[in-house]
């Protein structure tokens, strides 16, 4: 049986169109882009036509954009390199004690987590607290930029909840107190239109994969006045920014997948926004909470808990059913921990255990989600039953 | 005019029956394997059969495998873990100052700069001298280990020369004296055996794209016992060792890839090996210095220099021939320094200039190499004239 898939936030299926411009790539003979024969350049000429697809894609110059394989690899890049050019412009490392690494307390793992490990280094990472609506509180952020910041770092959007941020106005807060600030807007790009110079970042990140490009390609578009030092060191790769031979057919993908994006994005947005809201319309009969839904949203990206029914347990029976949803966001999957995005917006544990996302994509029908909500509810009955049974 | 390619040691064609076993991962939907639904548990299966691949064509365990998005990462998340593992066993970072890493004067710039970058946190890179015929000198390594080292970072076969270090005796030396061993053998997978036990080091670099797999697969196989902190912070896949949504339909290309390597190893040594020969044999004539003749090589590189030629001319007059070749490593050529380890052997510069570097692969033919020796003969007469009315 084929699933429904309802998970787009954590990956997408490779867009027909991109398969088919990459397929030239894999089939024959492709050149080293840094080789200097004409297979050689051939892949150059092609990674670097993607680049300015990327570029006009986000609003931003094809010089901008460093290649990267992940988009995890971009935020790490920013994070730690970001923070270390701030420090050096102060004078070097010595005086990385005391200089903070501001994050959103809603960040992907892969931006927390670079900014934990930079404390070996003397840096200061602190959580930058959010609202019950998932919104960077800007009065809070204010007072903590008052001590020395090498880096704000907020994610445009939040892969669990879809709530965007007021990237701009923190920024502005940011740049006033002379930190450097990243965003990770992954799940942004191909969502809601995305535009690096408006946003007034020095960095943002984006994805292949997550926009129906392959895997294997993502970017970190950059502000190119900071001397940043690479994470990956070697042959110099992207004006040495980033070294190791560029993955041809995987950069060839992403930009014309940011291409399509760009073009489907208001058929994309108000597509989702349909199923969505004839979703959350119908979630209302059924004892739920739907987090983040007072504020600006991903027009996709439905994140909500029935009350006595832990998530995992949802996810796992609606599998069985033919659904594929999540039950937070998929890279922490791992984990049994509530997800700490809800935790952060003060819900409660219990409730936040509760917690199913669901992210349309292009291909979902309104047919679908009337069956889907069908099946959650007779699931939901089924499972209160269980549980009344056991208690 | 569709080109001989002559040059496998910068790249090779994906292989048909790798490509056909990834489309199907292309050309549907495909979960995040963190995924727990039926998509990502899918993925998650495939990851690990390609994992048990990658593992058995390297005489390593499935649980040693650390899949990477490329040989440069695996490279640089080897040197600056492993250094950094080794100051925390001997006390903290505090320690740093005065502990080596020693990087094989021949490495790979994805070897040798993360290298230099650790200075920065106190460590002394420090390279290892080879002989003339490109081999680590074992005298100078075992008086460079005197001092407190961390690392010792030799390549099993170097890209340029081909030639094949003992991997095995570099090992021992630097384990008597406490350091971690890594070695970086992607030119060395696939051309002759390899055998992660054998070896005796603790972590080793094997890269896809040289094997006929996809790019944005490789894996650093790795003595877990090694308190290592990853280069990529983030979801925590990969044990916590390297975060970052695995790029599931390369890393199922890579394993097959692997198992079809290790299959066609014989075939792949003897039919390349005969195609060197007959094209050394065909050099004799030319005034021509073959490096690292002397040495055990890969049976399928020949690295050259006509004398009074300039290796980059002819690279050029050769491409527009229909021949594509390398100038030097792929990696640097966007340089026009003579090659690094033609220098280290002590060749002079002028020499070392004219380097080319022709790399056999499977679908190469004899006949190629007759014609090409042909063409090779009457551009190296016509550049001669072209130098003489020049002078």
């Amino acid at each position: 049986m084929e699933s429904v898939y309802l998970d787009h936030n954590a990956t997408t299926a490779l867009d027909s169109q991109v398969l088919e411009a990459m397929l030239p790539w894999m089939h024959t003979q492709s050149g080293n882009p840094t080789s200097r024969h004409s297979y050689g350049r051939a892949s150059r000429d092609a990674v670097e036509h993607a680049r300015t697809q990327v570029a006009d894609a986000c609003g931003a110059y094809p010089s901008q954009v460093v290649f990267t394989a992940s988009g995890t690899e971009a935020n790490n890049f920013a994070v730690k390199g970001l923070a270390l050019a701030k420090a050096h412009t102060l004078g070097g490392i010595e005086l990385n004690s005391g200089l903070q690494i501001l994050s959103s307390a809603i960040e992907h793992p892969c931006v927390s987590r670079p900014a934990l490990a930079m404390q070996s280094l003397g840096f200061m990472p602190r959580a930058i607290a959010v609202n019950q609506h998932g919104l960077v509180d800007l009065v809070k952020l204010q007072e903590q930029l008052v001590k020395s910041t090498a880096l704000v770092s907020a994610m445009l959007a939040n892969n669990e909840t879809g709530v965007i941020q007021d990237l701009a106005k923190i920024a502005e807060l940011a740049r006033a107190h002379g930190a450097f600030v990243h965003t990770d807007a992954v799940q942004a790009l191909g969502k809601i239109s995305l535009n690096f110079a408006d946003l007034n970042v020095h960095a943002m990140t984006i994805s292949s994969h997550k926009i129906h490009g392959p895997q294997g390609a993502a970017a970190l578009i950059l502000d190119k006045r900071i001397d940043i030092q690479p994470l990956l060191h070697g042959g110099g790769q992207e004006k040495g920014l980033r070294s190791g031979t560029e993955n041809v057919a995987a950069i060839i993908g992403f930009g014309l997948a940011c291409e399509l994006a760009v073009k489907r994005l208001k058929d994309f947005a108000s597509h989702t926004a349909t199923l969505r809201d004839q979703f959350e319309q119908g979630l209302k009969v059924l004892d739920v909470t739907i987090f983040g839904s007072q504020a600006n949203r991903l027009p996709n990206t439905s994140f909500f808990a029935i009350h006595s029914i832990e998530g995992e347990t949802l996810v796992m029976a609606l599998d069985r059913k033919g659904y594929a949803v999540a039950s937070g966001s998929a890279c922490s999957s791992d984990s049994t921990e509530p997800s700490h995005v809800l935790l952060a917006m003060g819900v409660d544990a219990d409730t936040a255990r509760g917690a199913v996302r669901v992210s349309f994509g292009p291909h979902n029908t309104t047919e679908q989600v009337a069956e889907f909500l069908k099946v959650l509810k007779t699931e939901i009955a089924r499972l209160r039953q269980l549980t009344a049974i056991a208690a």
